[in-house]
């Protein structure tokens, strides 16, 4: 485990110190949703109770099997993970967790008749790390963050290929000293894996420019029990089906990614990141539409609802620039609640520039005020806090959980409204956010809050994510647009894929994990 | 059979006359390959013998088992399919042509408990079409020719569901009359349909800019053998592996697909078609890497080498304003063989000078020469007139055929000297042009000619295919870049799927075709 620890039970760096909530967000909270007097602290490391472990062996391969290695192995960041893990009530953890050093020693522990849950960063938010064992007599968390490596950057095809356990950071500080860039930045940014974000289909906040992570995929090798597969890279071909396509996104029940060949880009001179606002969400998500169908789309692009706005306008303080700015802004247009947009763009110094021109005659045409650069610079000193935040409304007795969907242009509002008003019988708090543009459609990315209800966290907010589901499903969203299928949605993928579908994924996995070792309780639901 | 037929012993249009060919190109073909004195004419589609017909019946589906309806249905038009036909020597031809007019009935053609052929346009080259039964008692062909309709466009989302039959200039007609366009404009698109392109991962002449179809597809329904699949239509989702990329590239051996959903785009106000000159191959491609990889491309890029643009200046005759231009460019640099690209901008008429501007100052950079736009002109009328230039050819006694891969900018070279190192050995004249550009590489097109080795004409053909092949998966290229498998590139496939991944995609076809009745002998070797 050569990684840098998250802490057990929330996000990130365990010397994180969190900055006091200013008065405006504290006061929102208090008033809309109830903050608790009472601080609920997490229970220390050693107070949480894990099942006793199985023992077992991997020739060759290092395993540990104390406490600390097993309950940072147990699960992802989801809600419910981390009220666990803050509660003490742990349910499932690895017997044993293993750390390869080689593509060998991966298929040694593929080989060792107990079931297998790769372990990139452990980010997953939809339960997709979580230890289950399935029939098997033990589970091993196969850690793959010895496997970290830039195997080769080919500079003229623009070409990086990786070892699957190289977290985001150490990618993009390997590309960038060779003036190339994933431009791969999902919130989970900061400990997510290279191998992670593709077994799982990552999208990053700038993904409206750079692509998706299964966009840059352009070849890979996994280990399987039943065998290697090693896929050619190639720019495209007709050769068949696509069969990148099925262990991009298989979330290791299928195999353990080992290598992964991605599309790079020059790194860019300018980034510039500004503030938009619009008098409405339904005119935003018009401008965010002709921005992309015309082509002239920023890198980054982010409109958020009424609810998200006013609340990013709290949390950047009363005092803050942006807000009185939108003040102005809406009062001059006799608006009540404006739509704040963050749209940035990246190249070369020319190149930014002339993206920016195109995109700004677009605004234009559809309405939209500039509050200049000050917006963005807010947004991206703070573009991966959120997960801190949800830490400190935790200890103040406040649920606070995020899921998205994409659909087409013409079914969006439908669908936002569908699981807003969904959102809205469990959550005082709803808000939710346009992430990433497609010619075709768009994501939107919820976020709901509620004071916990104490004794019954965990099924007060399986009511609301079960409720925000079945609402996706029916409107006809995808249930998942980058934060993967998991154990969470994997009831879902059938309204999606059709029981036919689902058939041929199970083929695909019979024929390779026969025994059904490969992270058993994900993806496919029993 | 609703369609327009094409003749059945070559390409296209029963009505077409061929132009005599220009002086020069008949010098070179006479000087290089050899020309029969005596004209080879097909035989009488009368007499071409085929097997005796199986009976069967599908109830409520309309069947034809005349010679015609069976002999039209036999084969693609590939080099060793037009010669068989022309020489009346067809090995396989359907038992009977059903024509569905409905998905039900497609699926009526599944249960008939016979060996099913899906027959869009039957313009495959790669064997894709031939009525192959495998191990069953009969062979039907299944023409989707009446299953024609735009079902749905979605202009806010820019989203066409259509049939699997319509053809592409149907399509695109339906789409034109809109203010969209598909653009998708392979060399076969006078008669390919838009479900074959699916099928069989399709790039036309435009897909620098357009994007291949596999790049345009958000949803498909397809009948299977084991049921119906229904994937929703999503801009973009992390829903697991991509089951739309199971099925397109699935050459009908998983099952029909009845409808797909593609990503449209505004019918562009100006196509802009230009000639350039570049001192050498190597030169070109360098240009065009920068071009792409720059953000710069065009969205029609083809750059021949220096034996294609030989016969292109021969082909365009001794008199023609292109070869006196290059000429006289190609003198003044003191190179005695030049390289022709053509590039073309498309968009809006503001959007198509700014790209093209942004283009031109690449080329210059990279020591472009233009020539104006007429050779553009002379390109775009003769652009799908590739395929009668072949039928003349097998008239006069010689062999041409096409063949392509792609691979990753750094390995081009390479693949280019192999591959035509190897067809040398074959034929006299063996010529190429990169075709598509994507950041990470570019496709490589190669033609070639030889004199017929009469009587062994297939086997002459099978020599150079093979010695193509075997280069091609040497030297890392895919197989196929947009002639899809078939039956001629399927023993190539496990060179880039690996075996345990074609066992994968076995594992999906005993699933969804447990009888093995869709398209047997293509795709998946036997």
């Amino acid at each position: 485990m050569a990684r840098r620890e998250m802490r057990h039970f929330g996000w990130g760096d365990p010397a994180h110190v969190s900055h006091p909530l200013p008065d405006a967000a504290l006061e929102l909270l208090r008033a809309r949703v109830g903050l608790s007097d009472v601080p609920r602290p997490p229970v220390p490391i050693g107070a949480v109770a894990l099942p006793a472990p199985v023992e077992f062996d991997v020739p060759g391969v290092q395993l540990r099997s104390d406490h600390e290695a097993r309950l940072l192995r147990a699960a992802g960041k989801s809600y419910p993970d981390l009220f666990r893990m803050r509660s003490g009530t742990v349910e499932h953890a690895p017997d044993a967790v293993a750390t390869p050093r080689s593509a060998e020693e991966v298929r040694a522990v593929l080989g060792a008749g107990v079931a297998v849950v790769p372990f990139g960063g452990g980010t997953s938010v939809v339960g997709g790390v979580e230890a289950l064992r399935g029939s098997h007599p033990a589970v091993v968390s196969l850690d793959l963050g010895l496997l970290d490596r830039l195997v080769e950057l080919d500079e003229r095809s623009q070409v990086a290929v990786f070892e699957p356990g190289i977290a985001l950071p150490a990618a993009e500080g390997e590309l960038n000293a060779r003036g190339f860039t994933l431009g791969h930045f999902p919130q989970s940014y900061e400990y997510a894996t290279v191998g992670g974000c593709v077994a799982t289909r990552s999208a990053g906040q700038a993904s409206t420019g750079y692509g998706r992570i299964d966009a840059m995929v352009v070849g890979l090798d996994a280990a399987c029990p039943a065998g290697d597969v090693s896929l050619l890279t190639a720019p495209a071909s007709a050769a068949g089906p696509d069969l990148r396509e099925l262990f991009v996104g298989s979330e290791g029940a299928l195999g353990v990614l080992t290598r992964v060949a991605l599309r790079v880009r020059r790194l860019p001179e300018e980034r510039r990141y500004e503030g938009f606002m619009f008098s409405s969400f339904e005119q935003g998500c018009e401008a965010l539409r002709a921005l992309e169908q015309e082509g002239a789309a920023p890198h980054v692009a982010r409109l958020s609802d009424e609810g998200e706005t006013e609340v990013s306008f709290a949390m950047a303080g009363r005092e803050g620039l942006v807000a009185e700015v939108a003040g102005r802004y809406l009062r001059a247009r006799g608006v009540e609640r404006g739509c704040l947009a963050i749209l940035g763009w990246e190249g070369t110094l020319d190149g930014a520039e002339t993206r920016r021109a195109a995109s700004l005659s677009v605004l234009r045409r559809h309405g939209a005020v500039s509050l200049g650069r000050s917006p963005g610079r807010a947004w991206s000193r703070s573009r991966f806090d959120g997960p801190y935040l949800r830490d400190d409304l935790m200890e103040r007795g406040v649920m606070a959980e995020t899921l998205e969907t994409a659909t087409t242009w013409s079914n969006l509002g439908a669908l936002y409204r569908a699981v807003s008003d969904a959102l809205h019988a469990h959550a005082p708090v709803v808000m939710c956010h346009v992430s990433h543009l497609y010619e075709t459609g768009a994501s939107l990315y919820f976020t709901f809050i509620a004071r916990q209800r104490e004794g019954e966290e965990i099924e007060q907010w399986r009511q609301a994510k079960t409720a925000a589901c079945d609402a996706i499903v029916a409107a006809g969203g995808t249930i998942t647009h980058h934060h993967a299928v998991g154990r969470d949605h994997a009831p879902y993928l059938r309204h999606e894929a059709s029981d036919t579908g689902l058939a041929a994924l199970r083929a695909v996995k019979a024929e390779l994990d026969p025994d059904g070792i490969m992270n058993p309780g994900k993806l496919l639901a029993p």
